[in-house]
């Protein structure tokens, strides 16, 4: 049968995971409850709404990202269909940028399978040395560590971590991303620190969630971090100037100094 | 200059709107107020939020929509690319479902703009009628009534109203709105109650909001829908059924038994 | 009942508009062809061919425009998944890039209803004057009209118009597009001659297709031109130097050389 | 230096891989020849576009396909923006369909690299037959065999080889393709025949393309079968009917007749 257990509509009610979405939900529940509550079929605690919230805030976006020069991009052309415009600043969560989460998540839950959640150094760096010899065996990549800015270490790791441990959630996972980073350093020489992408795989397979929810908290964060530069966009606009900044580049381009002065 | 107010990030720290996101944010700040201050260049009020969180809640989704069904679709065909289905699912966000939100508030804060916080009944009627007779005459839909499941009533509306009370956001263009249903009743004989996207509108008119943001936060509560969709389907698929279904409609389609078993 | 007349599928053949697929459309027809059977349900004439071929040709691309830029900076994210960042490219084609084919195919076909075919000078003007007049009483834009970079003439449009008078399809609409460029220069001194947007709304006009496909051309030809720029982009990128100019801009962002120098 | 081959413009002249496009390419080169100049950075000769417009044939579409389905859920919703439901059609085109021409493609190319062009029968099946090992043991699909509703072989495998024989475009790709036909069904016992994933890998691979291009026609052509199905659903819409198709299945769900009859 063609059916969802998320919800259904009758004339009357809306239900959404066996509550009245007009009396039970609205008001009652918050934002990240209600999320998780149609993801996971009941409402979260309070550690892992606050789990939630911090993959949601890292998320959410910090300046001129890719995505947000796409979404600002497609917003010159179309300001009329606002939801392109997030939906193009989506598109490039992949196996690059933002998707790798799920990536991250799935190394982590695949390699760590095996392991006790008590697991001594000398376990753990066995299992991170392997971890990184089958990631290069079939030419993947290791996921979760360094960054093209943060070349001394993401700013956001310590906080992700130290707020994991407060929740109750700093578990093999994230000891694990932390034994990857220190073999790629002391046995391959190379300086690659755990990044936010590892602290939040890390984070969603603590929480034994989907991994495919580890991309989709990205989704959800930025598409409010969309919101906000294509909001500034509109009283501010700034596209057509990176359109013309782009188009100087090459020398053969003319751009009349009434475009670039728009 | 190209630049933007929201957020840059040097080696060692990522600045959102003044703030550091490491220390001051992360943890300190939950989901919404992130997303808020980054749009408003400051923290929200309790009551603010407590709307944004109404709003959020209300987008999030319930049962088999366009957008759940388009997201479906495109997950069966790029299973490897969740972002994909998010963003079609996200694309219908326009002037017939979702995106209406926006015109709502468009629409509420046009015809408001002259109305006294006060005004009586006699004026808002007057102004609900003008408002009306201006949508008729550009062969602009009147946004914000009817719904074509609820066709009593739309039951999320009393509680958004009530709520909007609560936190003293219950002003003119919620009233405004209330007028045009009662004068798409008492003077054209239609019977359109006021639905979630009127709701929403007058929400976003009365917080002094960019319309923009009547869309954008549909985007954002939808997108947290379509995530719990994704891992259901992921878990539980139904989208080559629906496919088959589609199918089966036109008999001279021929849809193999071990397809429709699938 | 939920059909389509475009096709149907049984275990042995694929029906398109009553053709056999693989005996009477593959090797016989070409894509144009096929494109137009599709939607016209007739296969197009030489001269018809020769326009749609003129239109797809304008719409291809020439350098890094925002929908090739949007493309390639989501290819830099999600490489796994082409078909997202062509999607990405093509969602600015709105109200004021591409889709404006449609809205000029619009204005075009709604201002000649009454003219006649063999409309002398005085009535084209006083139809494209009644056109402008239009425009500016419900604060839309005139359409097919002015051009960025172009600022003496877009060079596309000479080719377009004569192509058009070879192919038997320059009449009214062409006329009361060169009438409008005429009115707002002698009548109101505005330099704003006639664009490519302008010339595909009249040819689209003048071969009676559906306004639609004004839009839908752009998005086709489009197509083909951003699958070059990501095939370039594959073999020689630029998205990443693109992001660094961008954030290089605003001196507070701090960008390694390291990153530059990818 | 960001720059592309592509192209640039100055205010007189667009200038697409060193040719003048007003004066060089409209009207002189048709679609096929102009994308694929784009692409090549030559004309193709007669052969090479008789094969593009065999595949961009193959992928335009035929019938209510997951593509379809959603490019008019999405302009159910927003049909101010044709270019978003031609988006969202196109996102599915992944790993499962369409996009998998280019892991035929890849797999084709790299399985064939040392394969010489004359090779033998038993070459053949050698190489084969270690194409299938691998992909078993990766846990990767085998791509270009099977189909959900021609279960006894796709129709449009024996004109795509005739016409790739036809136009010297038959070699190792193409034999290998039909070999691990042979090997599964005879080595494996599964019946799963060639289909026209598999016949456009081996084209494109034919055609010493990137194998990213086998992808990117397909998109190209879907574009196309996408505005056919947008123009059928403005002036015939099926999309509410498919909706309420859908919620209808779940009894829980209830829809006025109201609705139904829309």
């Amino acid at each position: 049968m063609v059916s969802t257990e998320i919800g259904y509509t009758t004339i009357d009610k809306i239900t959404v995971r066996g509550k009245d979405l007009s009396k039970d939900i609205l008001g009652k529940l918050d934002f990240v409850e209600t999320m998780m509550l149609t993801i996971l079929n009941r409402v979260p605690d309070e550690r892992e709404k606050r789990m939630v919230n911090l993959i949601l805030v890292t998320a959410c976006d910090h300046g001129l990202t890719p995505s947000a020069i796409s979404a600002r991009l497609t917003y010159l052309g179309a300001p009329e269909a606002m939801q392109a415009a997030v939906a193009a600043g989506l598109l490039g969560a992949g196996s690059v940028f933002l998707g790798t989460t799920q990536n991250a998540a799935e190394m982590l839950i695949e390699a760590a399978r095996e392991l006790r959640d008590d697991a001594g150094e000398d376990e753990l760096v066995a299992c991170a040395r392997e971890t990184v010899r089958r990631a290069k065996a079939a030419k993947r990549p290791i996921y979760g560590v360094g960054h093209p800015i943060h070349i001394h270490g993401d700013p956001r790791v310590a906080t992700l971590a130290q707020a994991s441990r407060d929740n109750g959630y700093f578990g093999k996972h994230w000891r694990l991303m932390f034994a990857i980073e220190r073999v790629l350093r002391d046995e391959h020489g190379k300086n690659l620190p755990l990044n936010a992408v590892g602290a939040i795989g890390a984070m969603v397979a603590e929480m034994s969630l989907d991994p495919l929810l580890a991309r989709g908290f990205m989704l959800v964060g930025r598409a409010a971090g969309l919101i906000a530069h294509l909001v500034e966009e509109r009283q501010n606009p700034v596209a057509q100037q990176i359109w013309d900044l782009v188009l100087t580049q090459d020398e053969r381009n003319e751009v009349p100094a009434r475009s670039r002065a728009r």
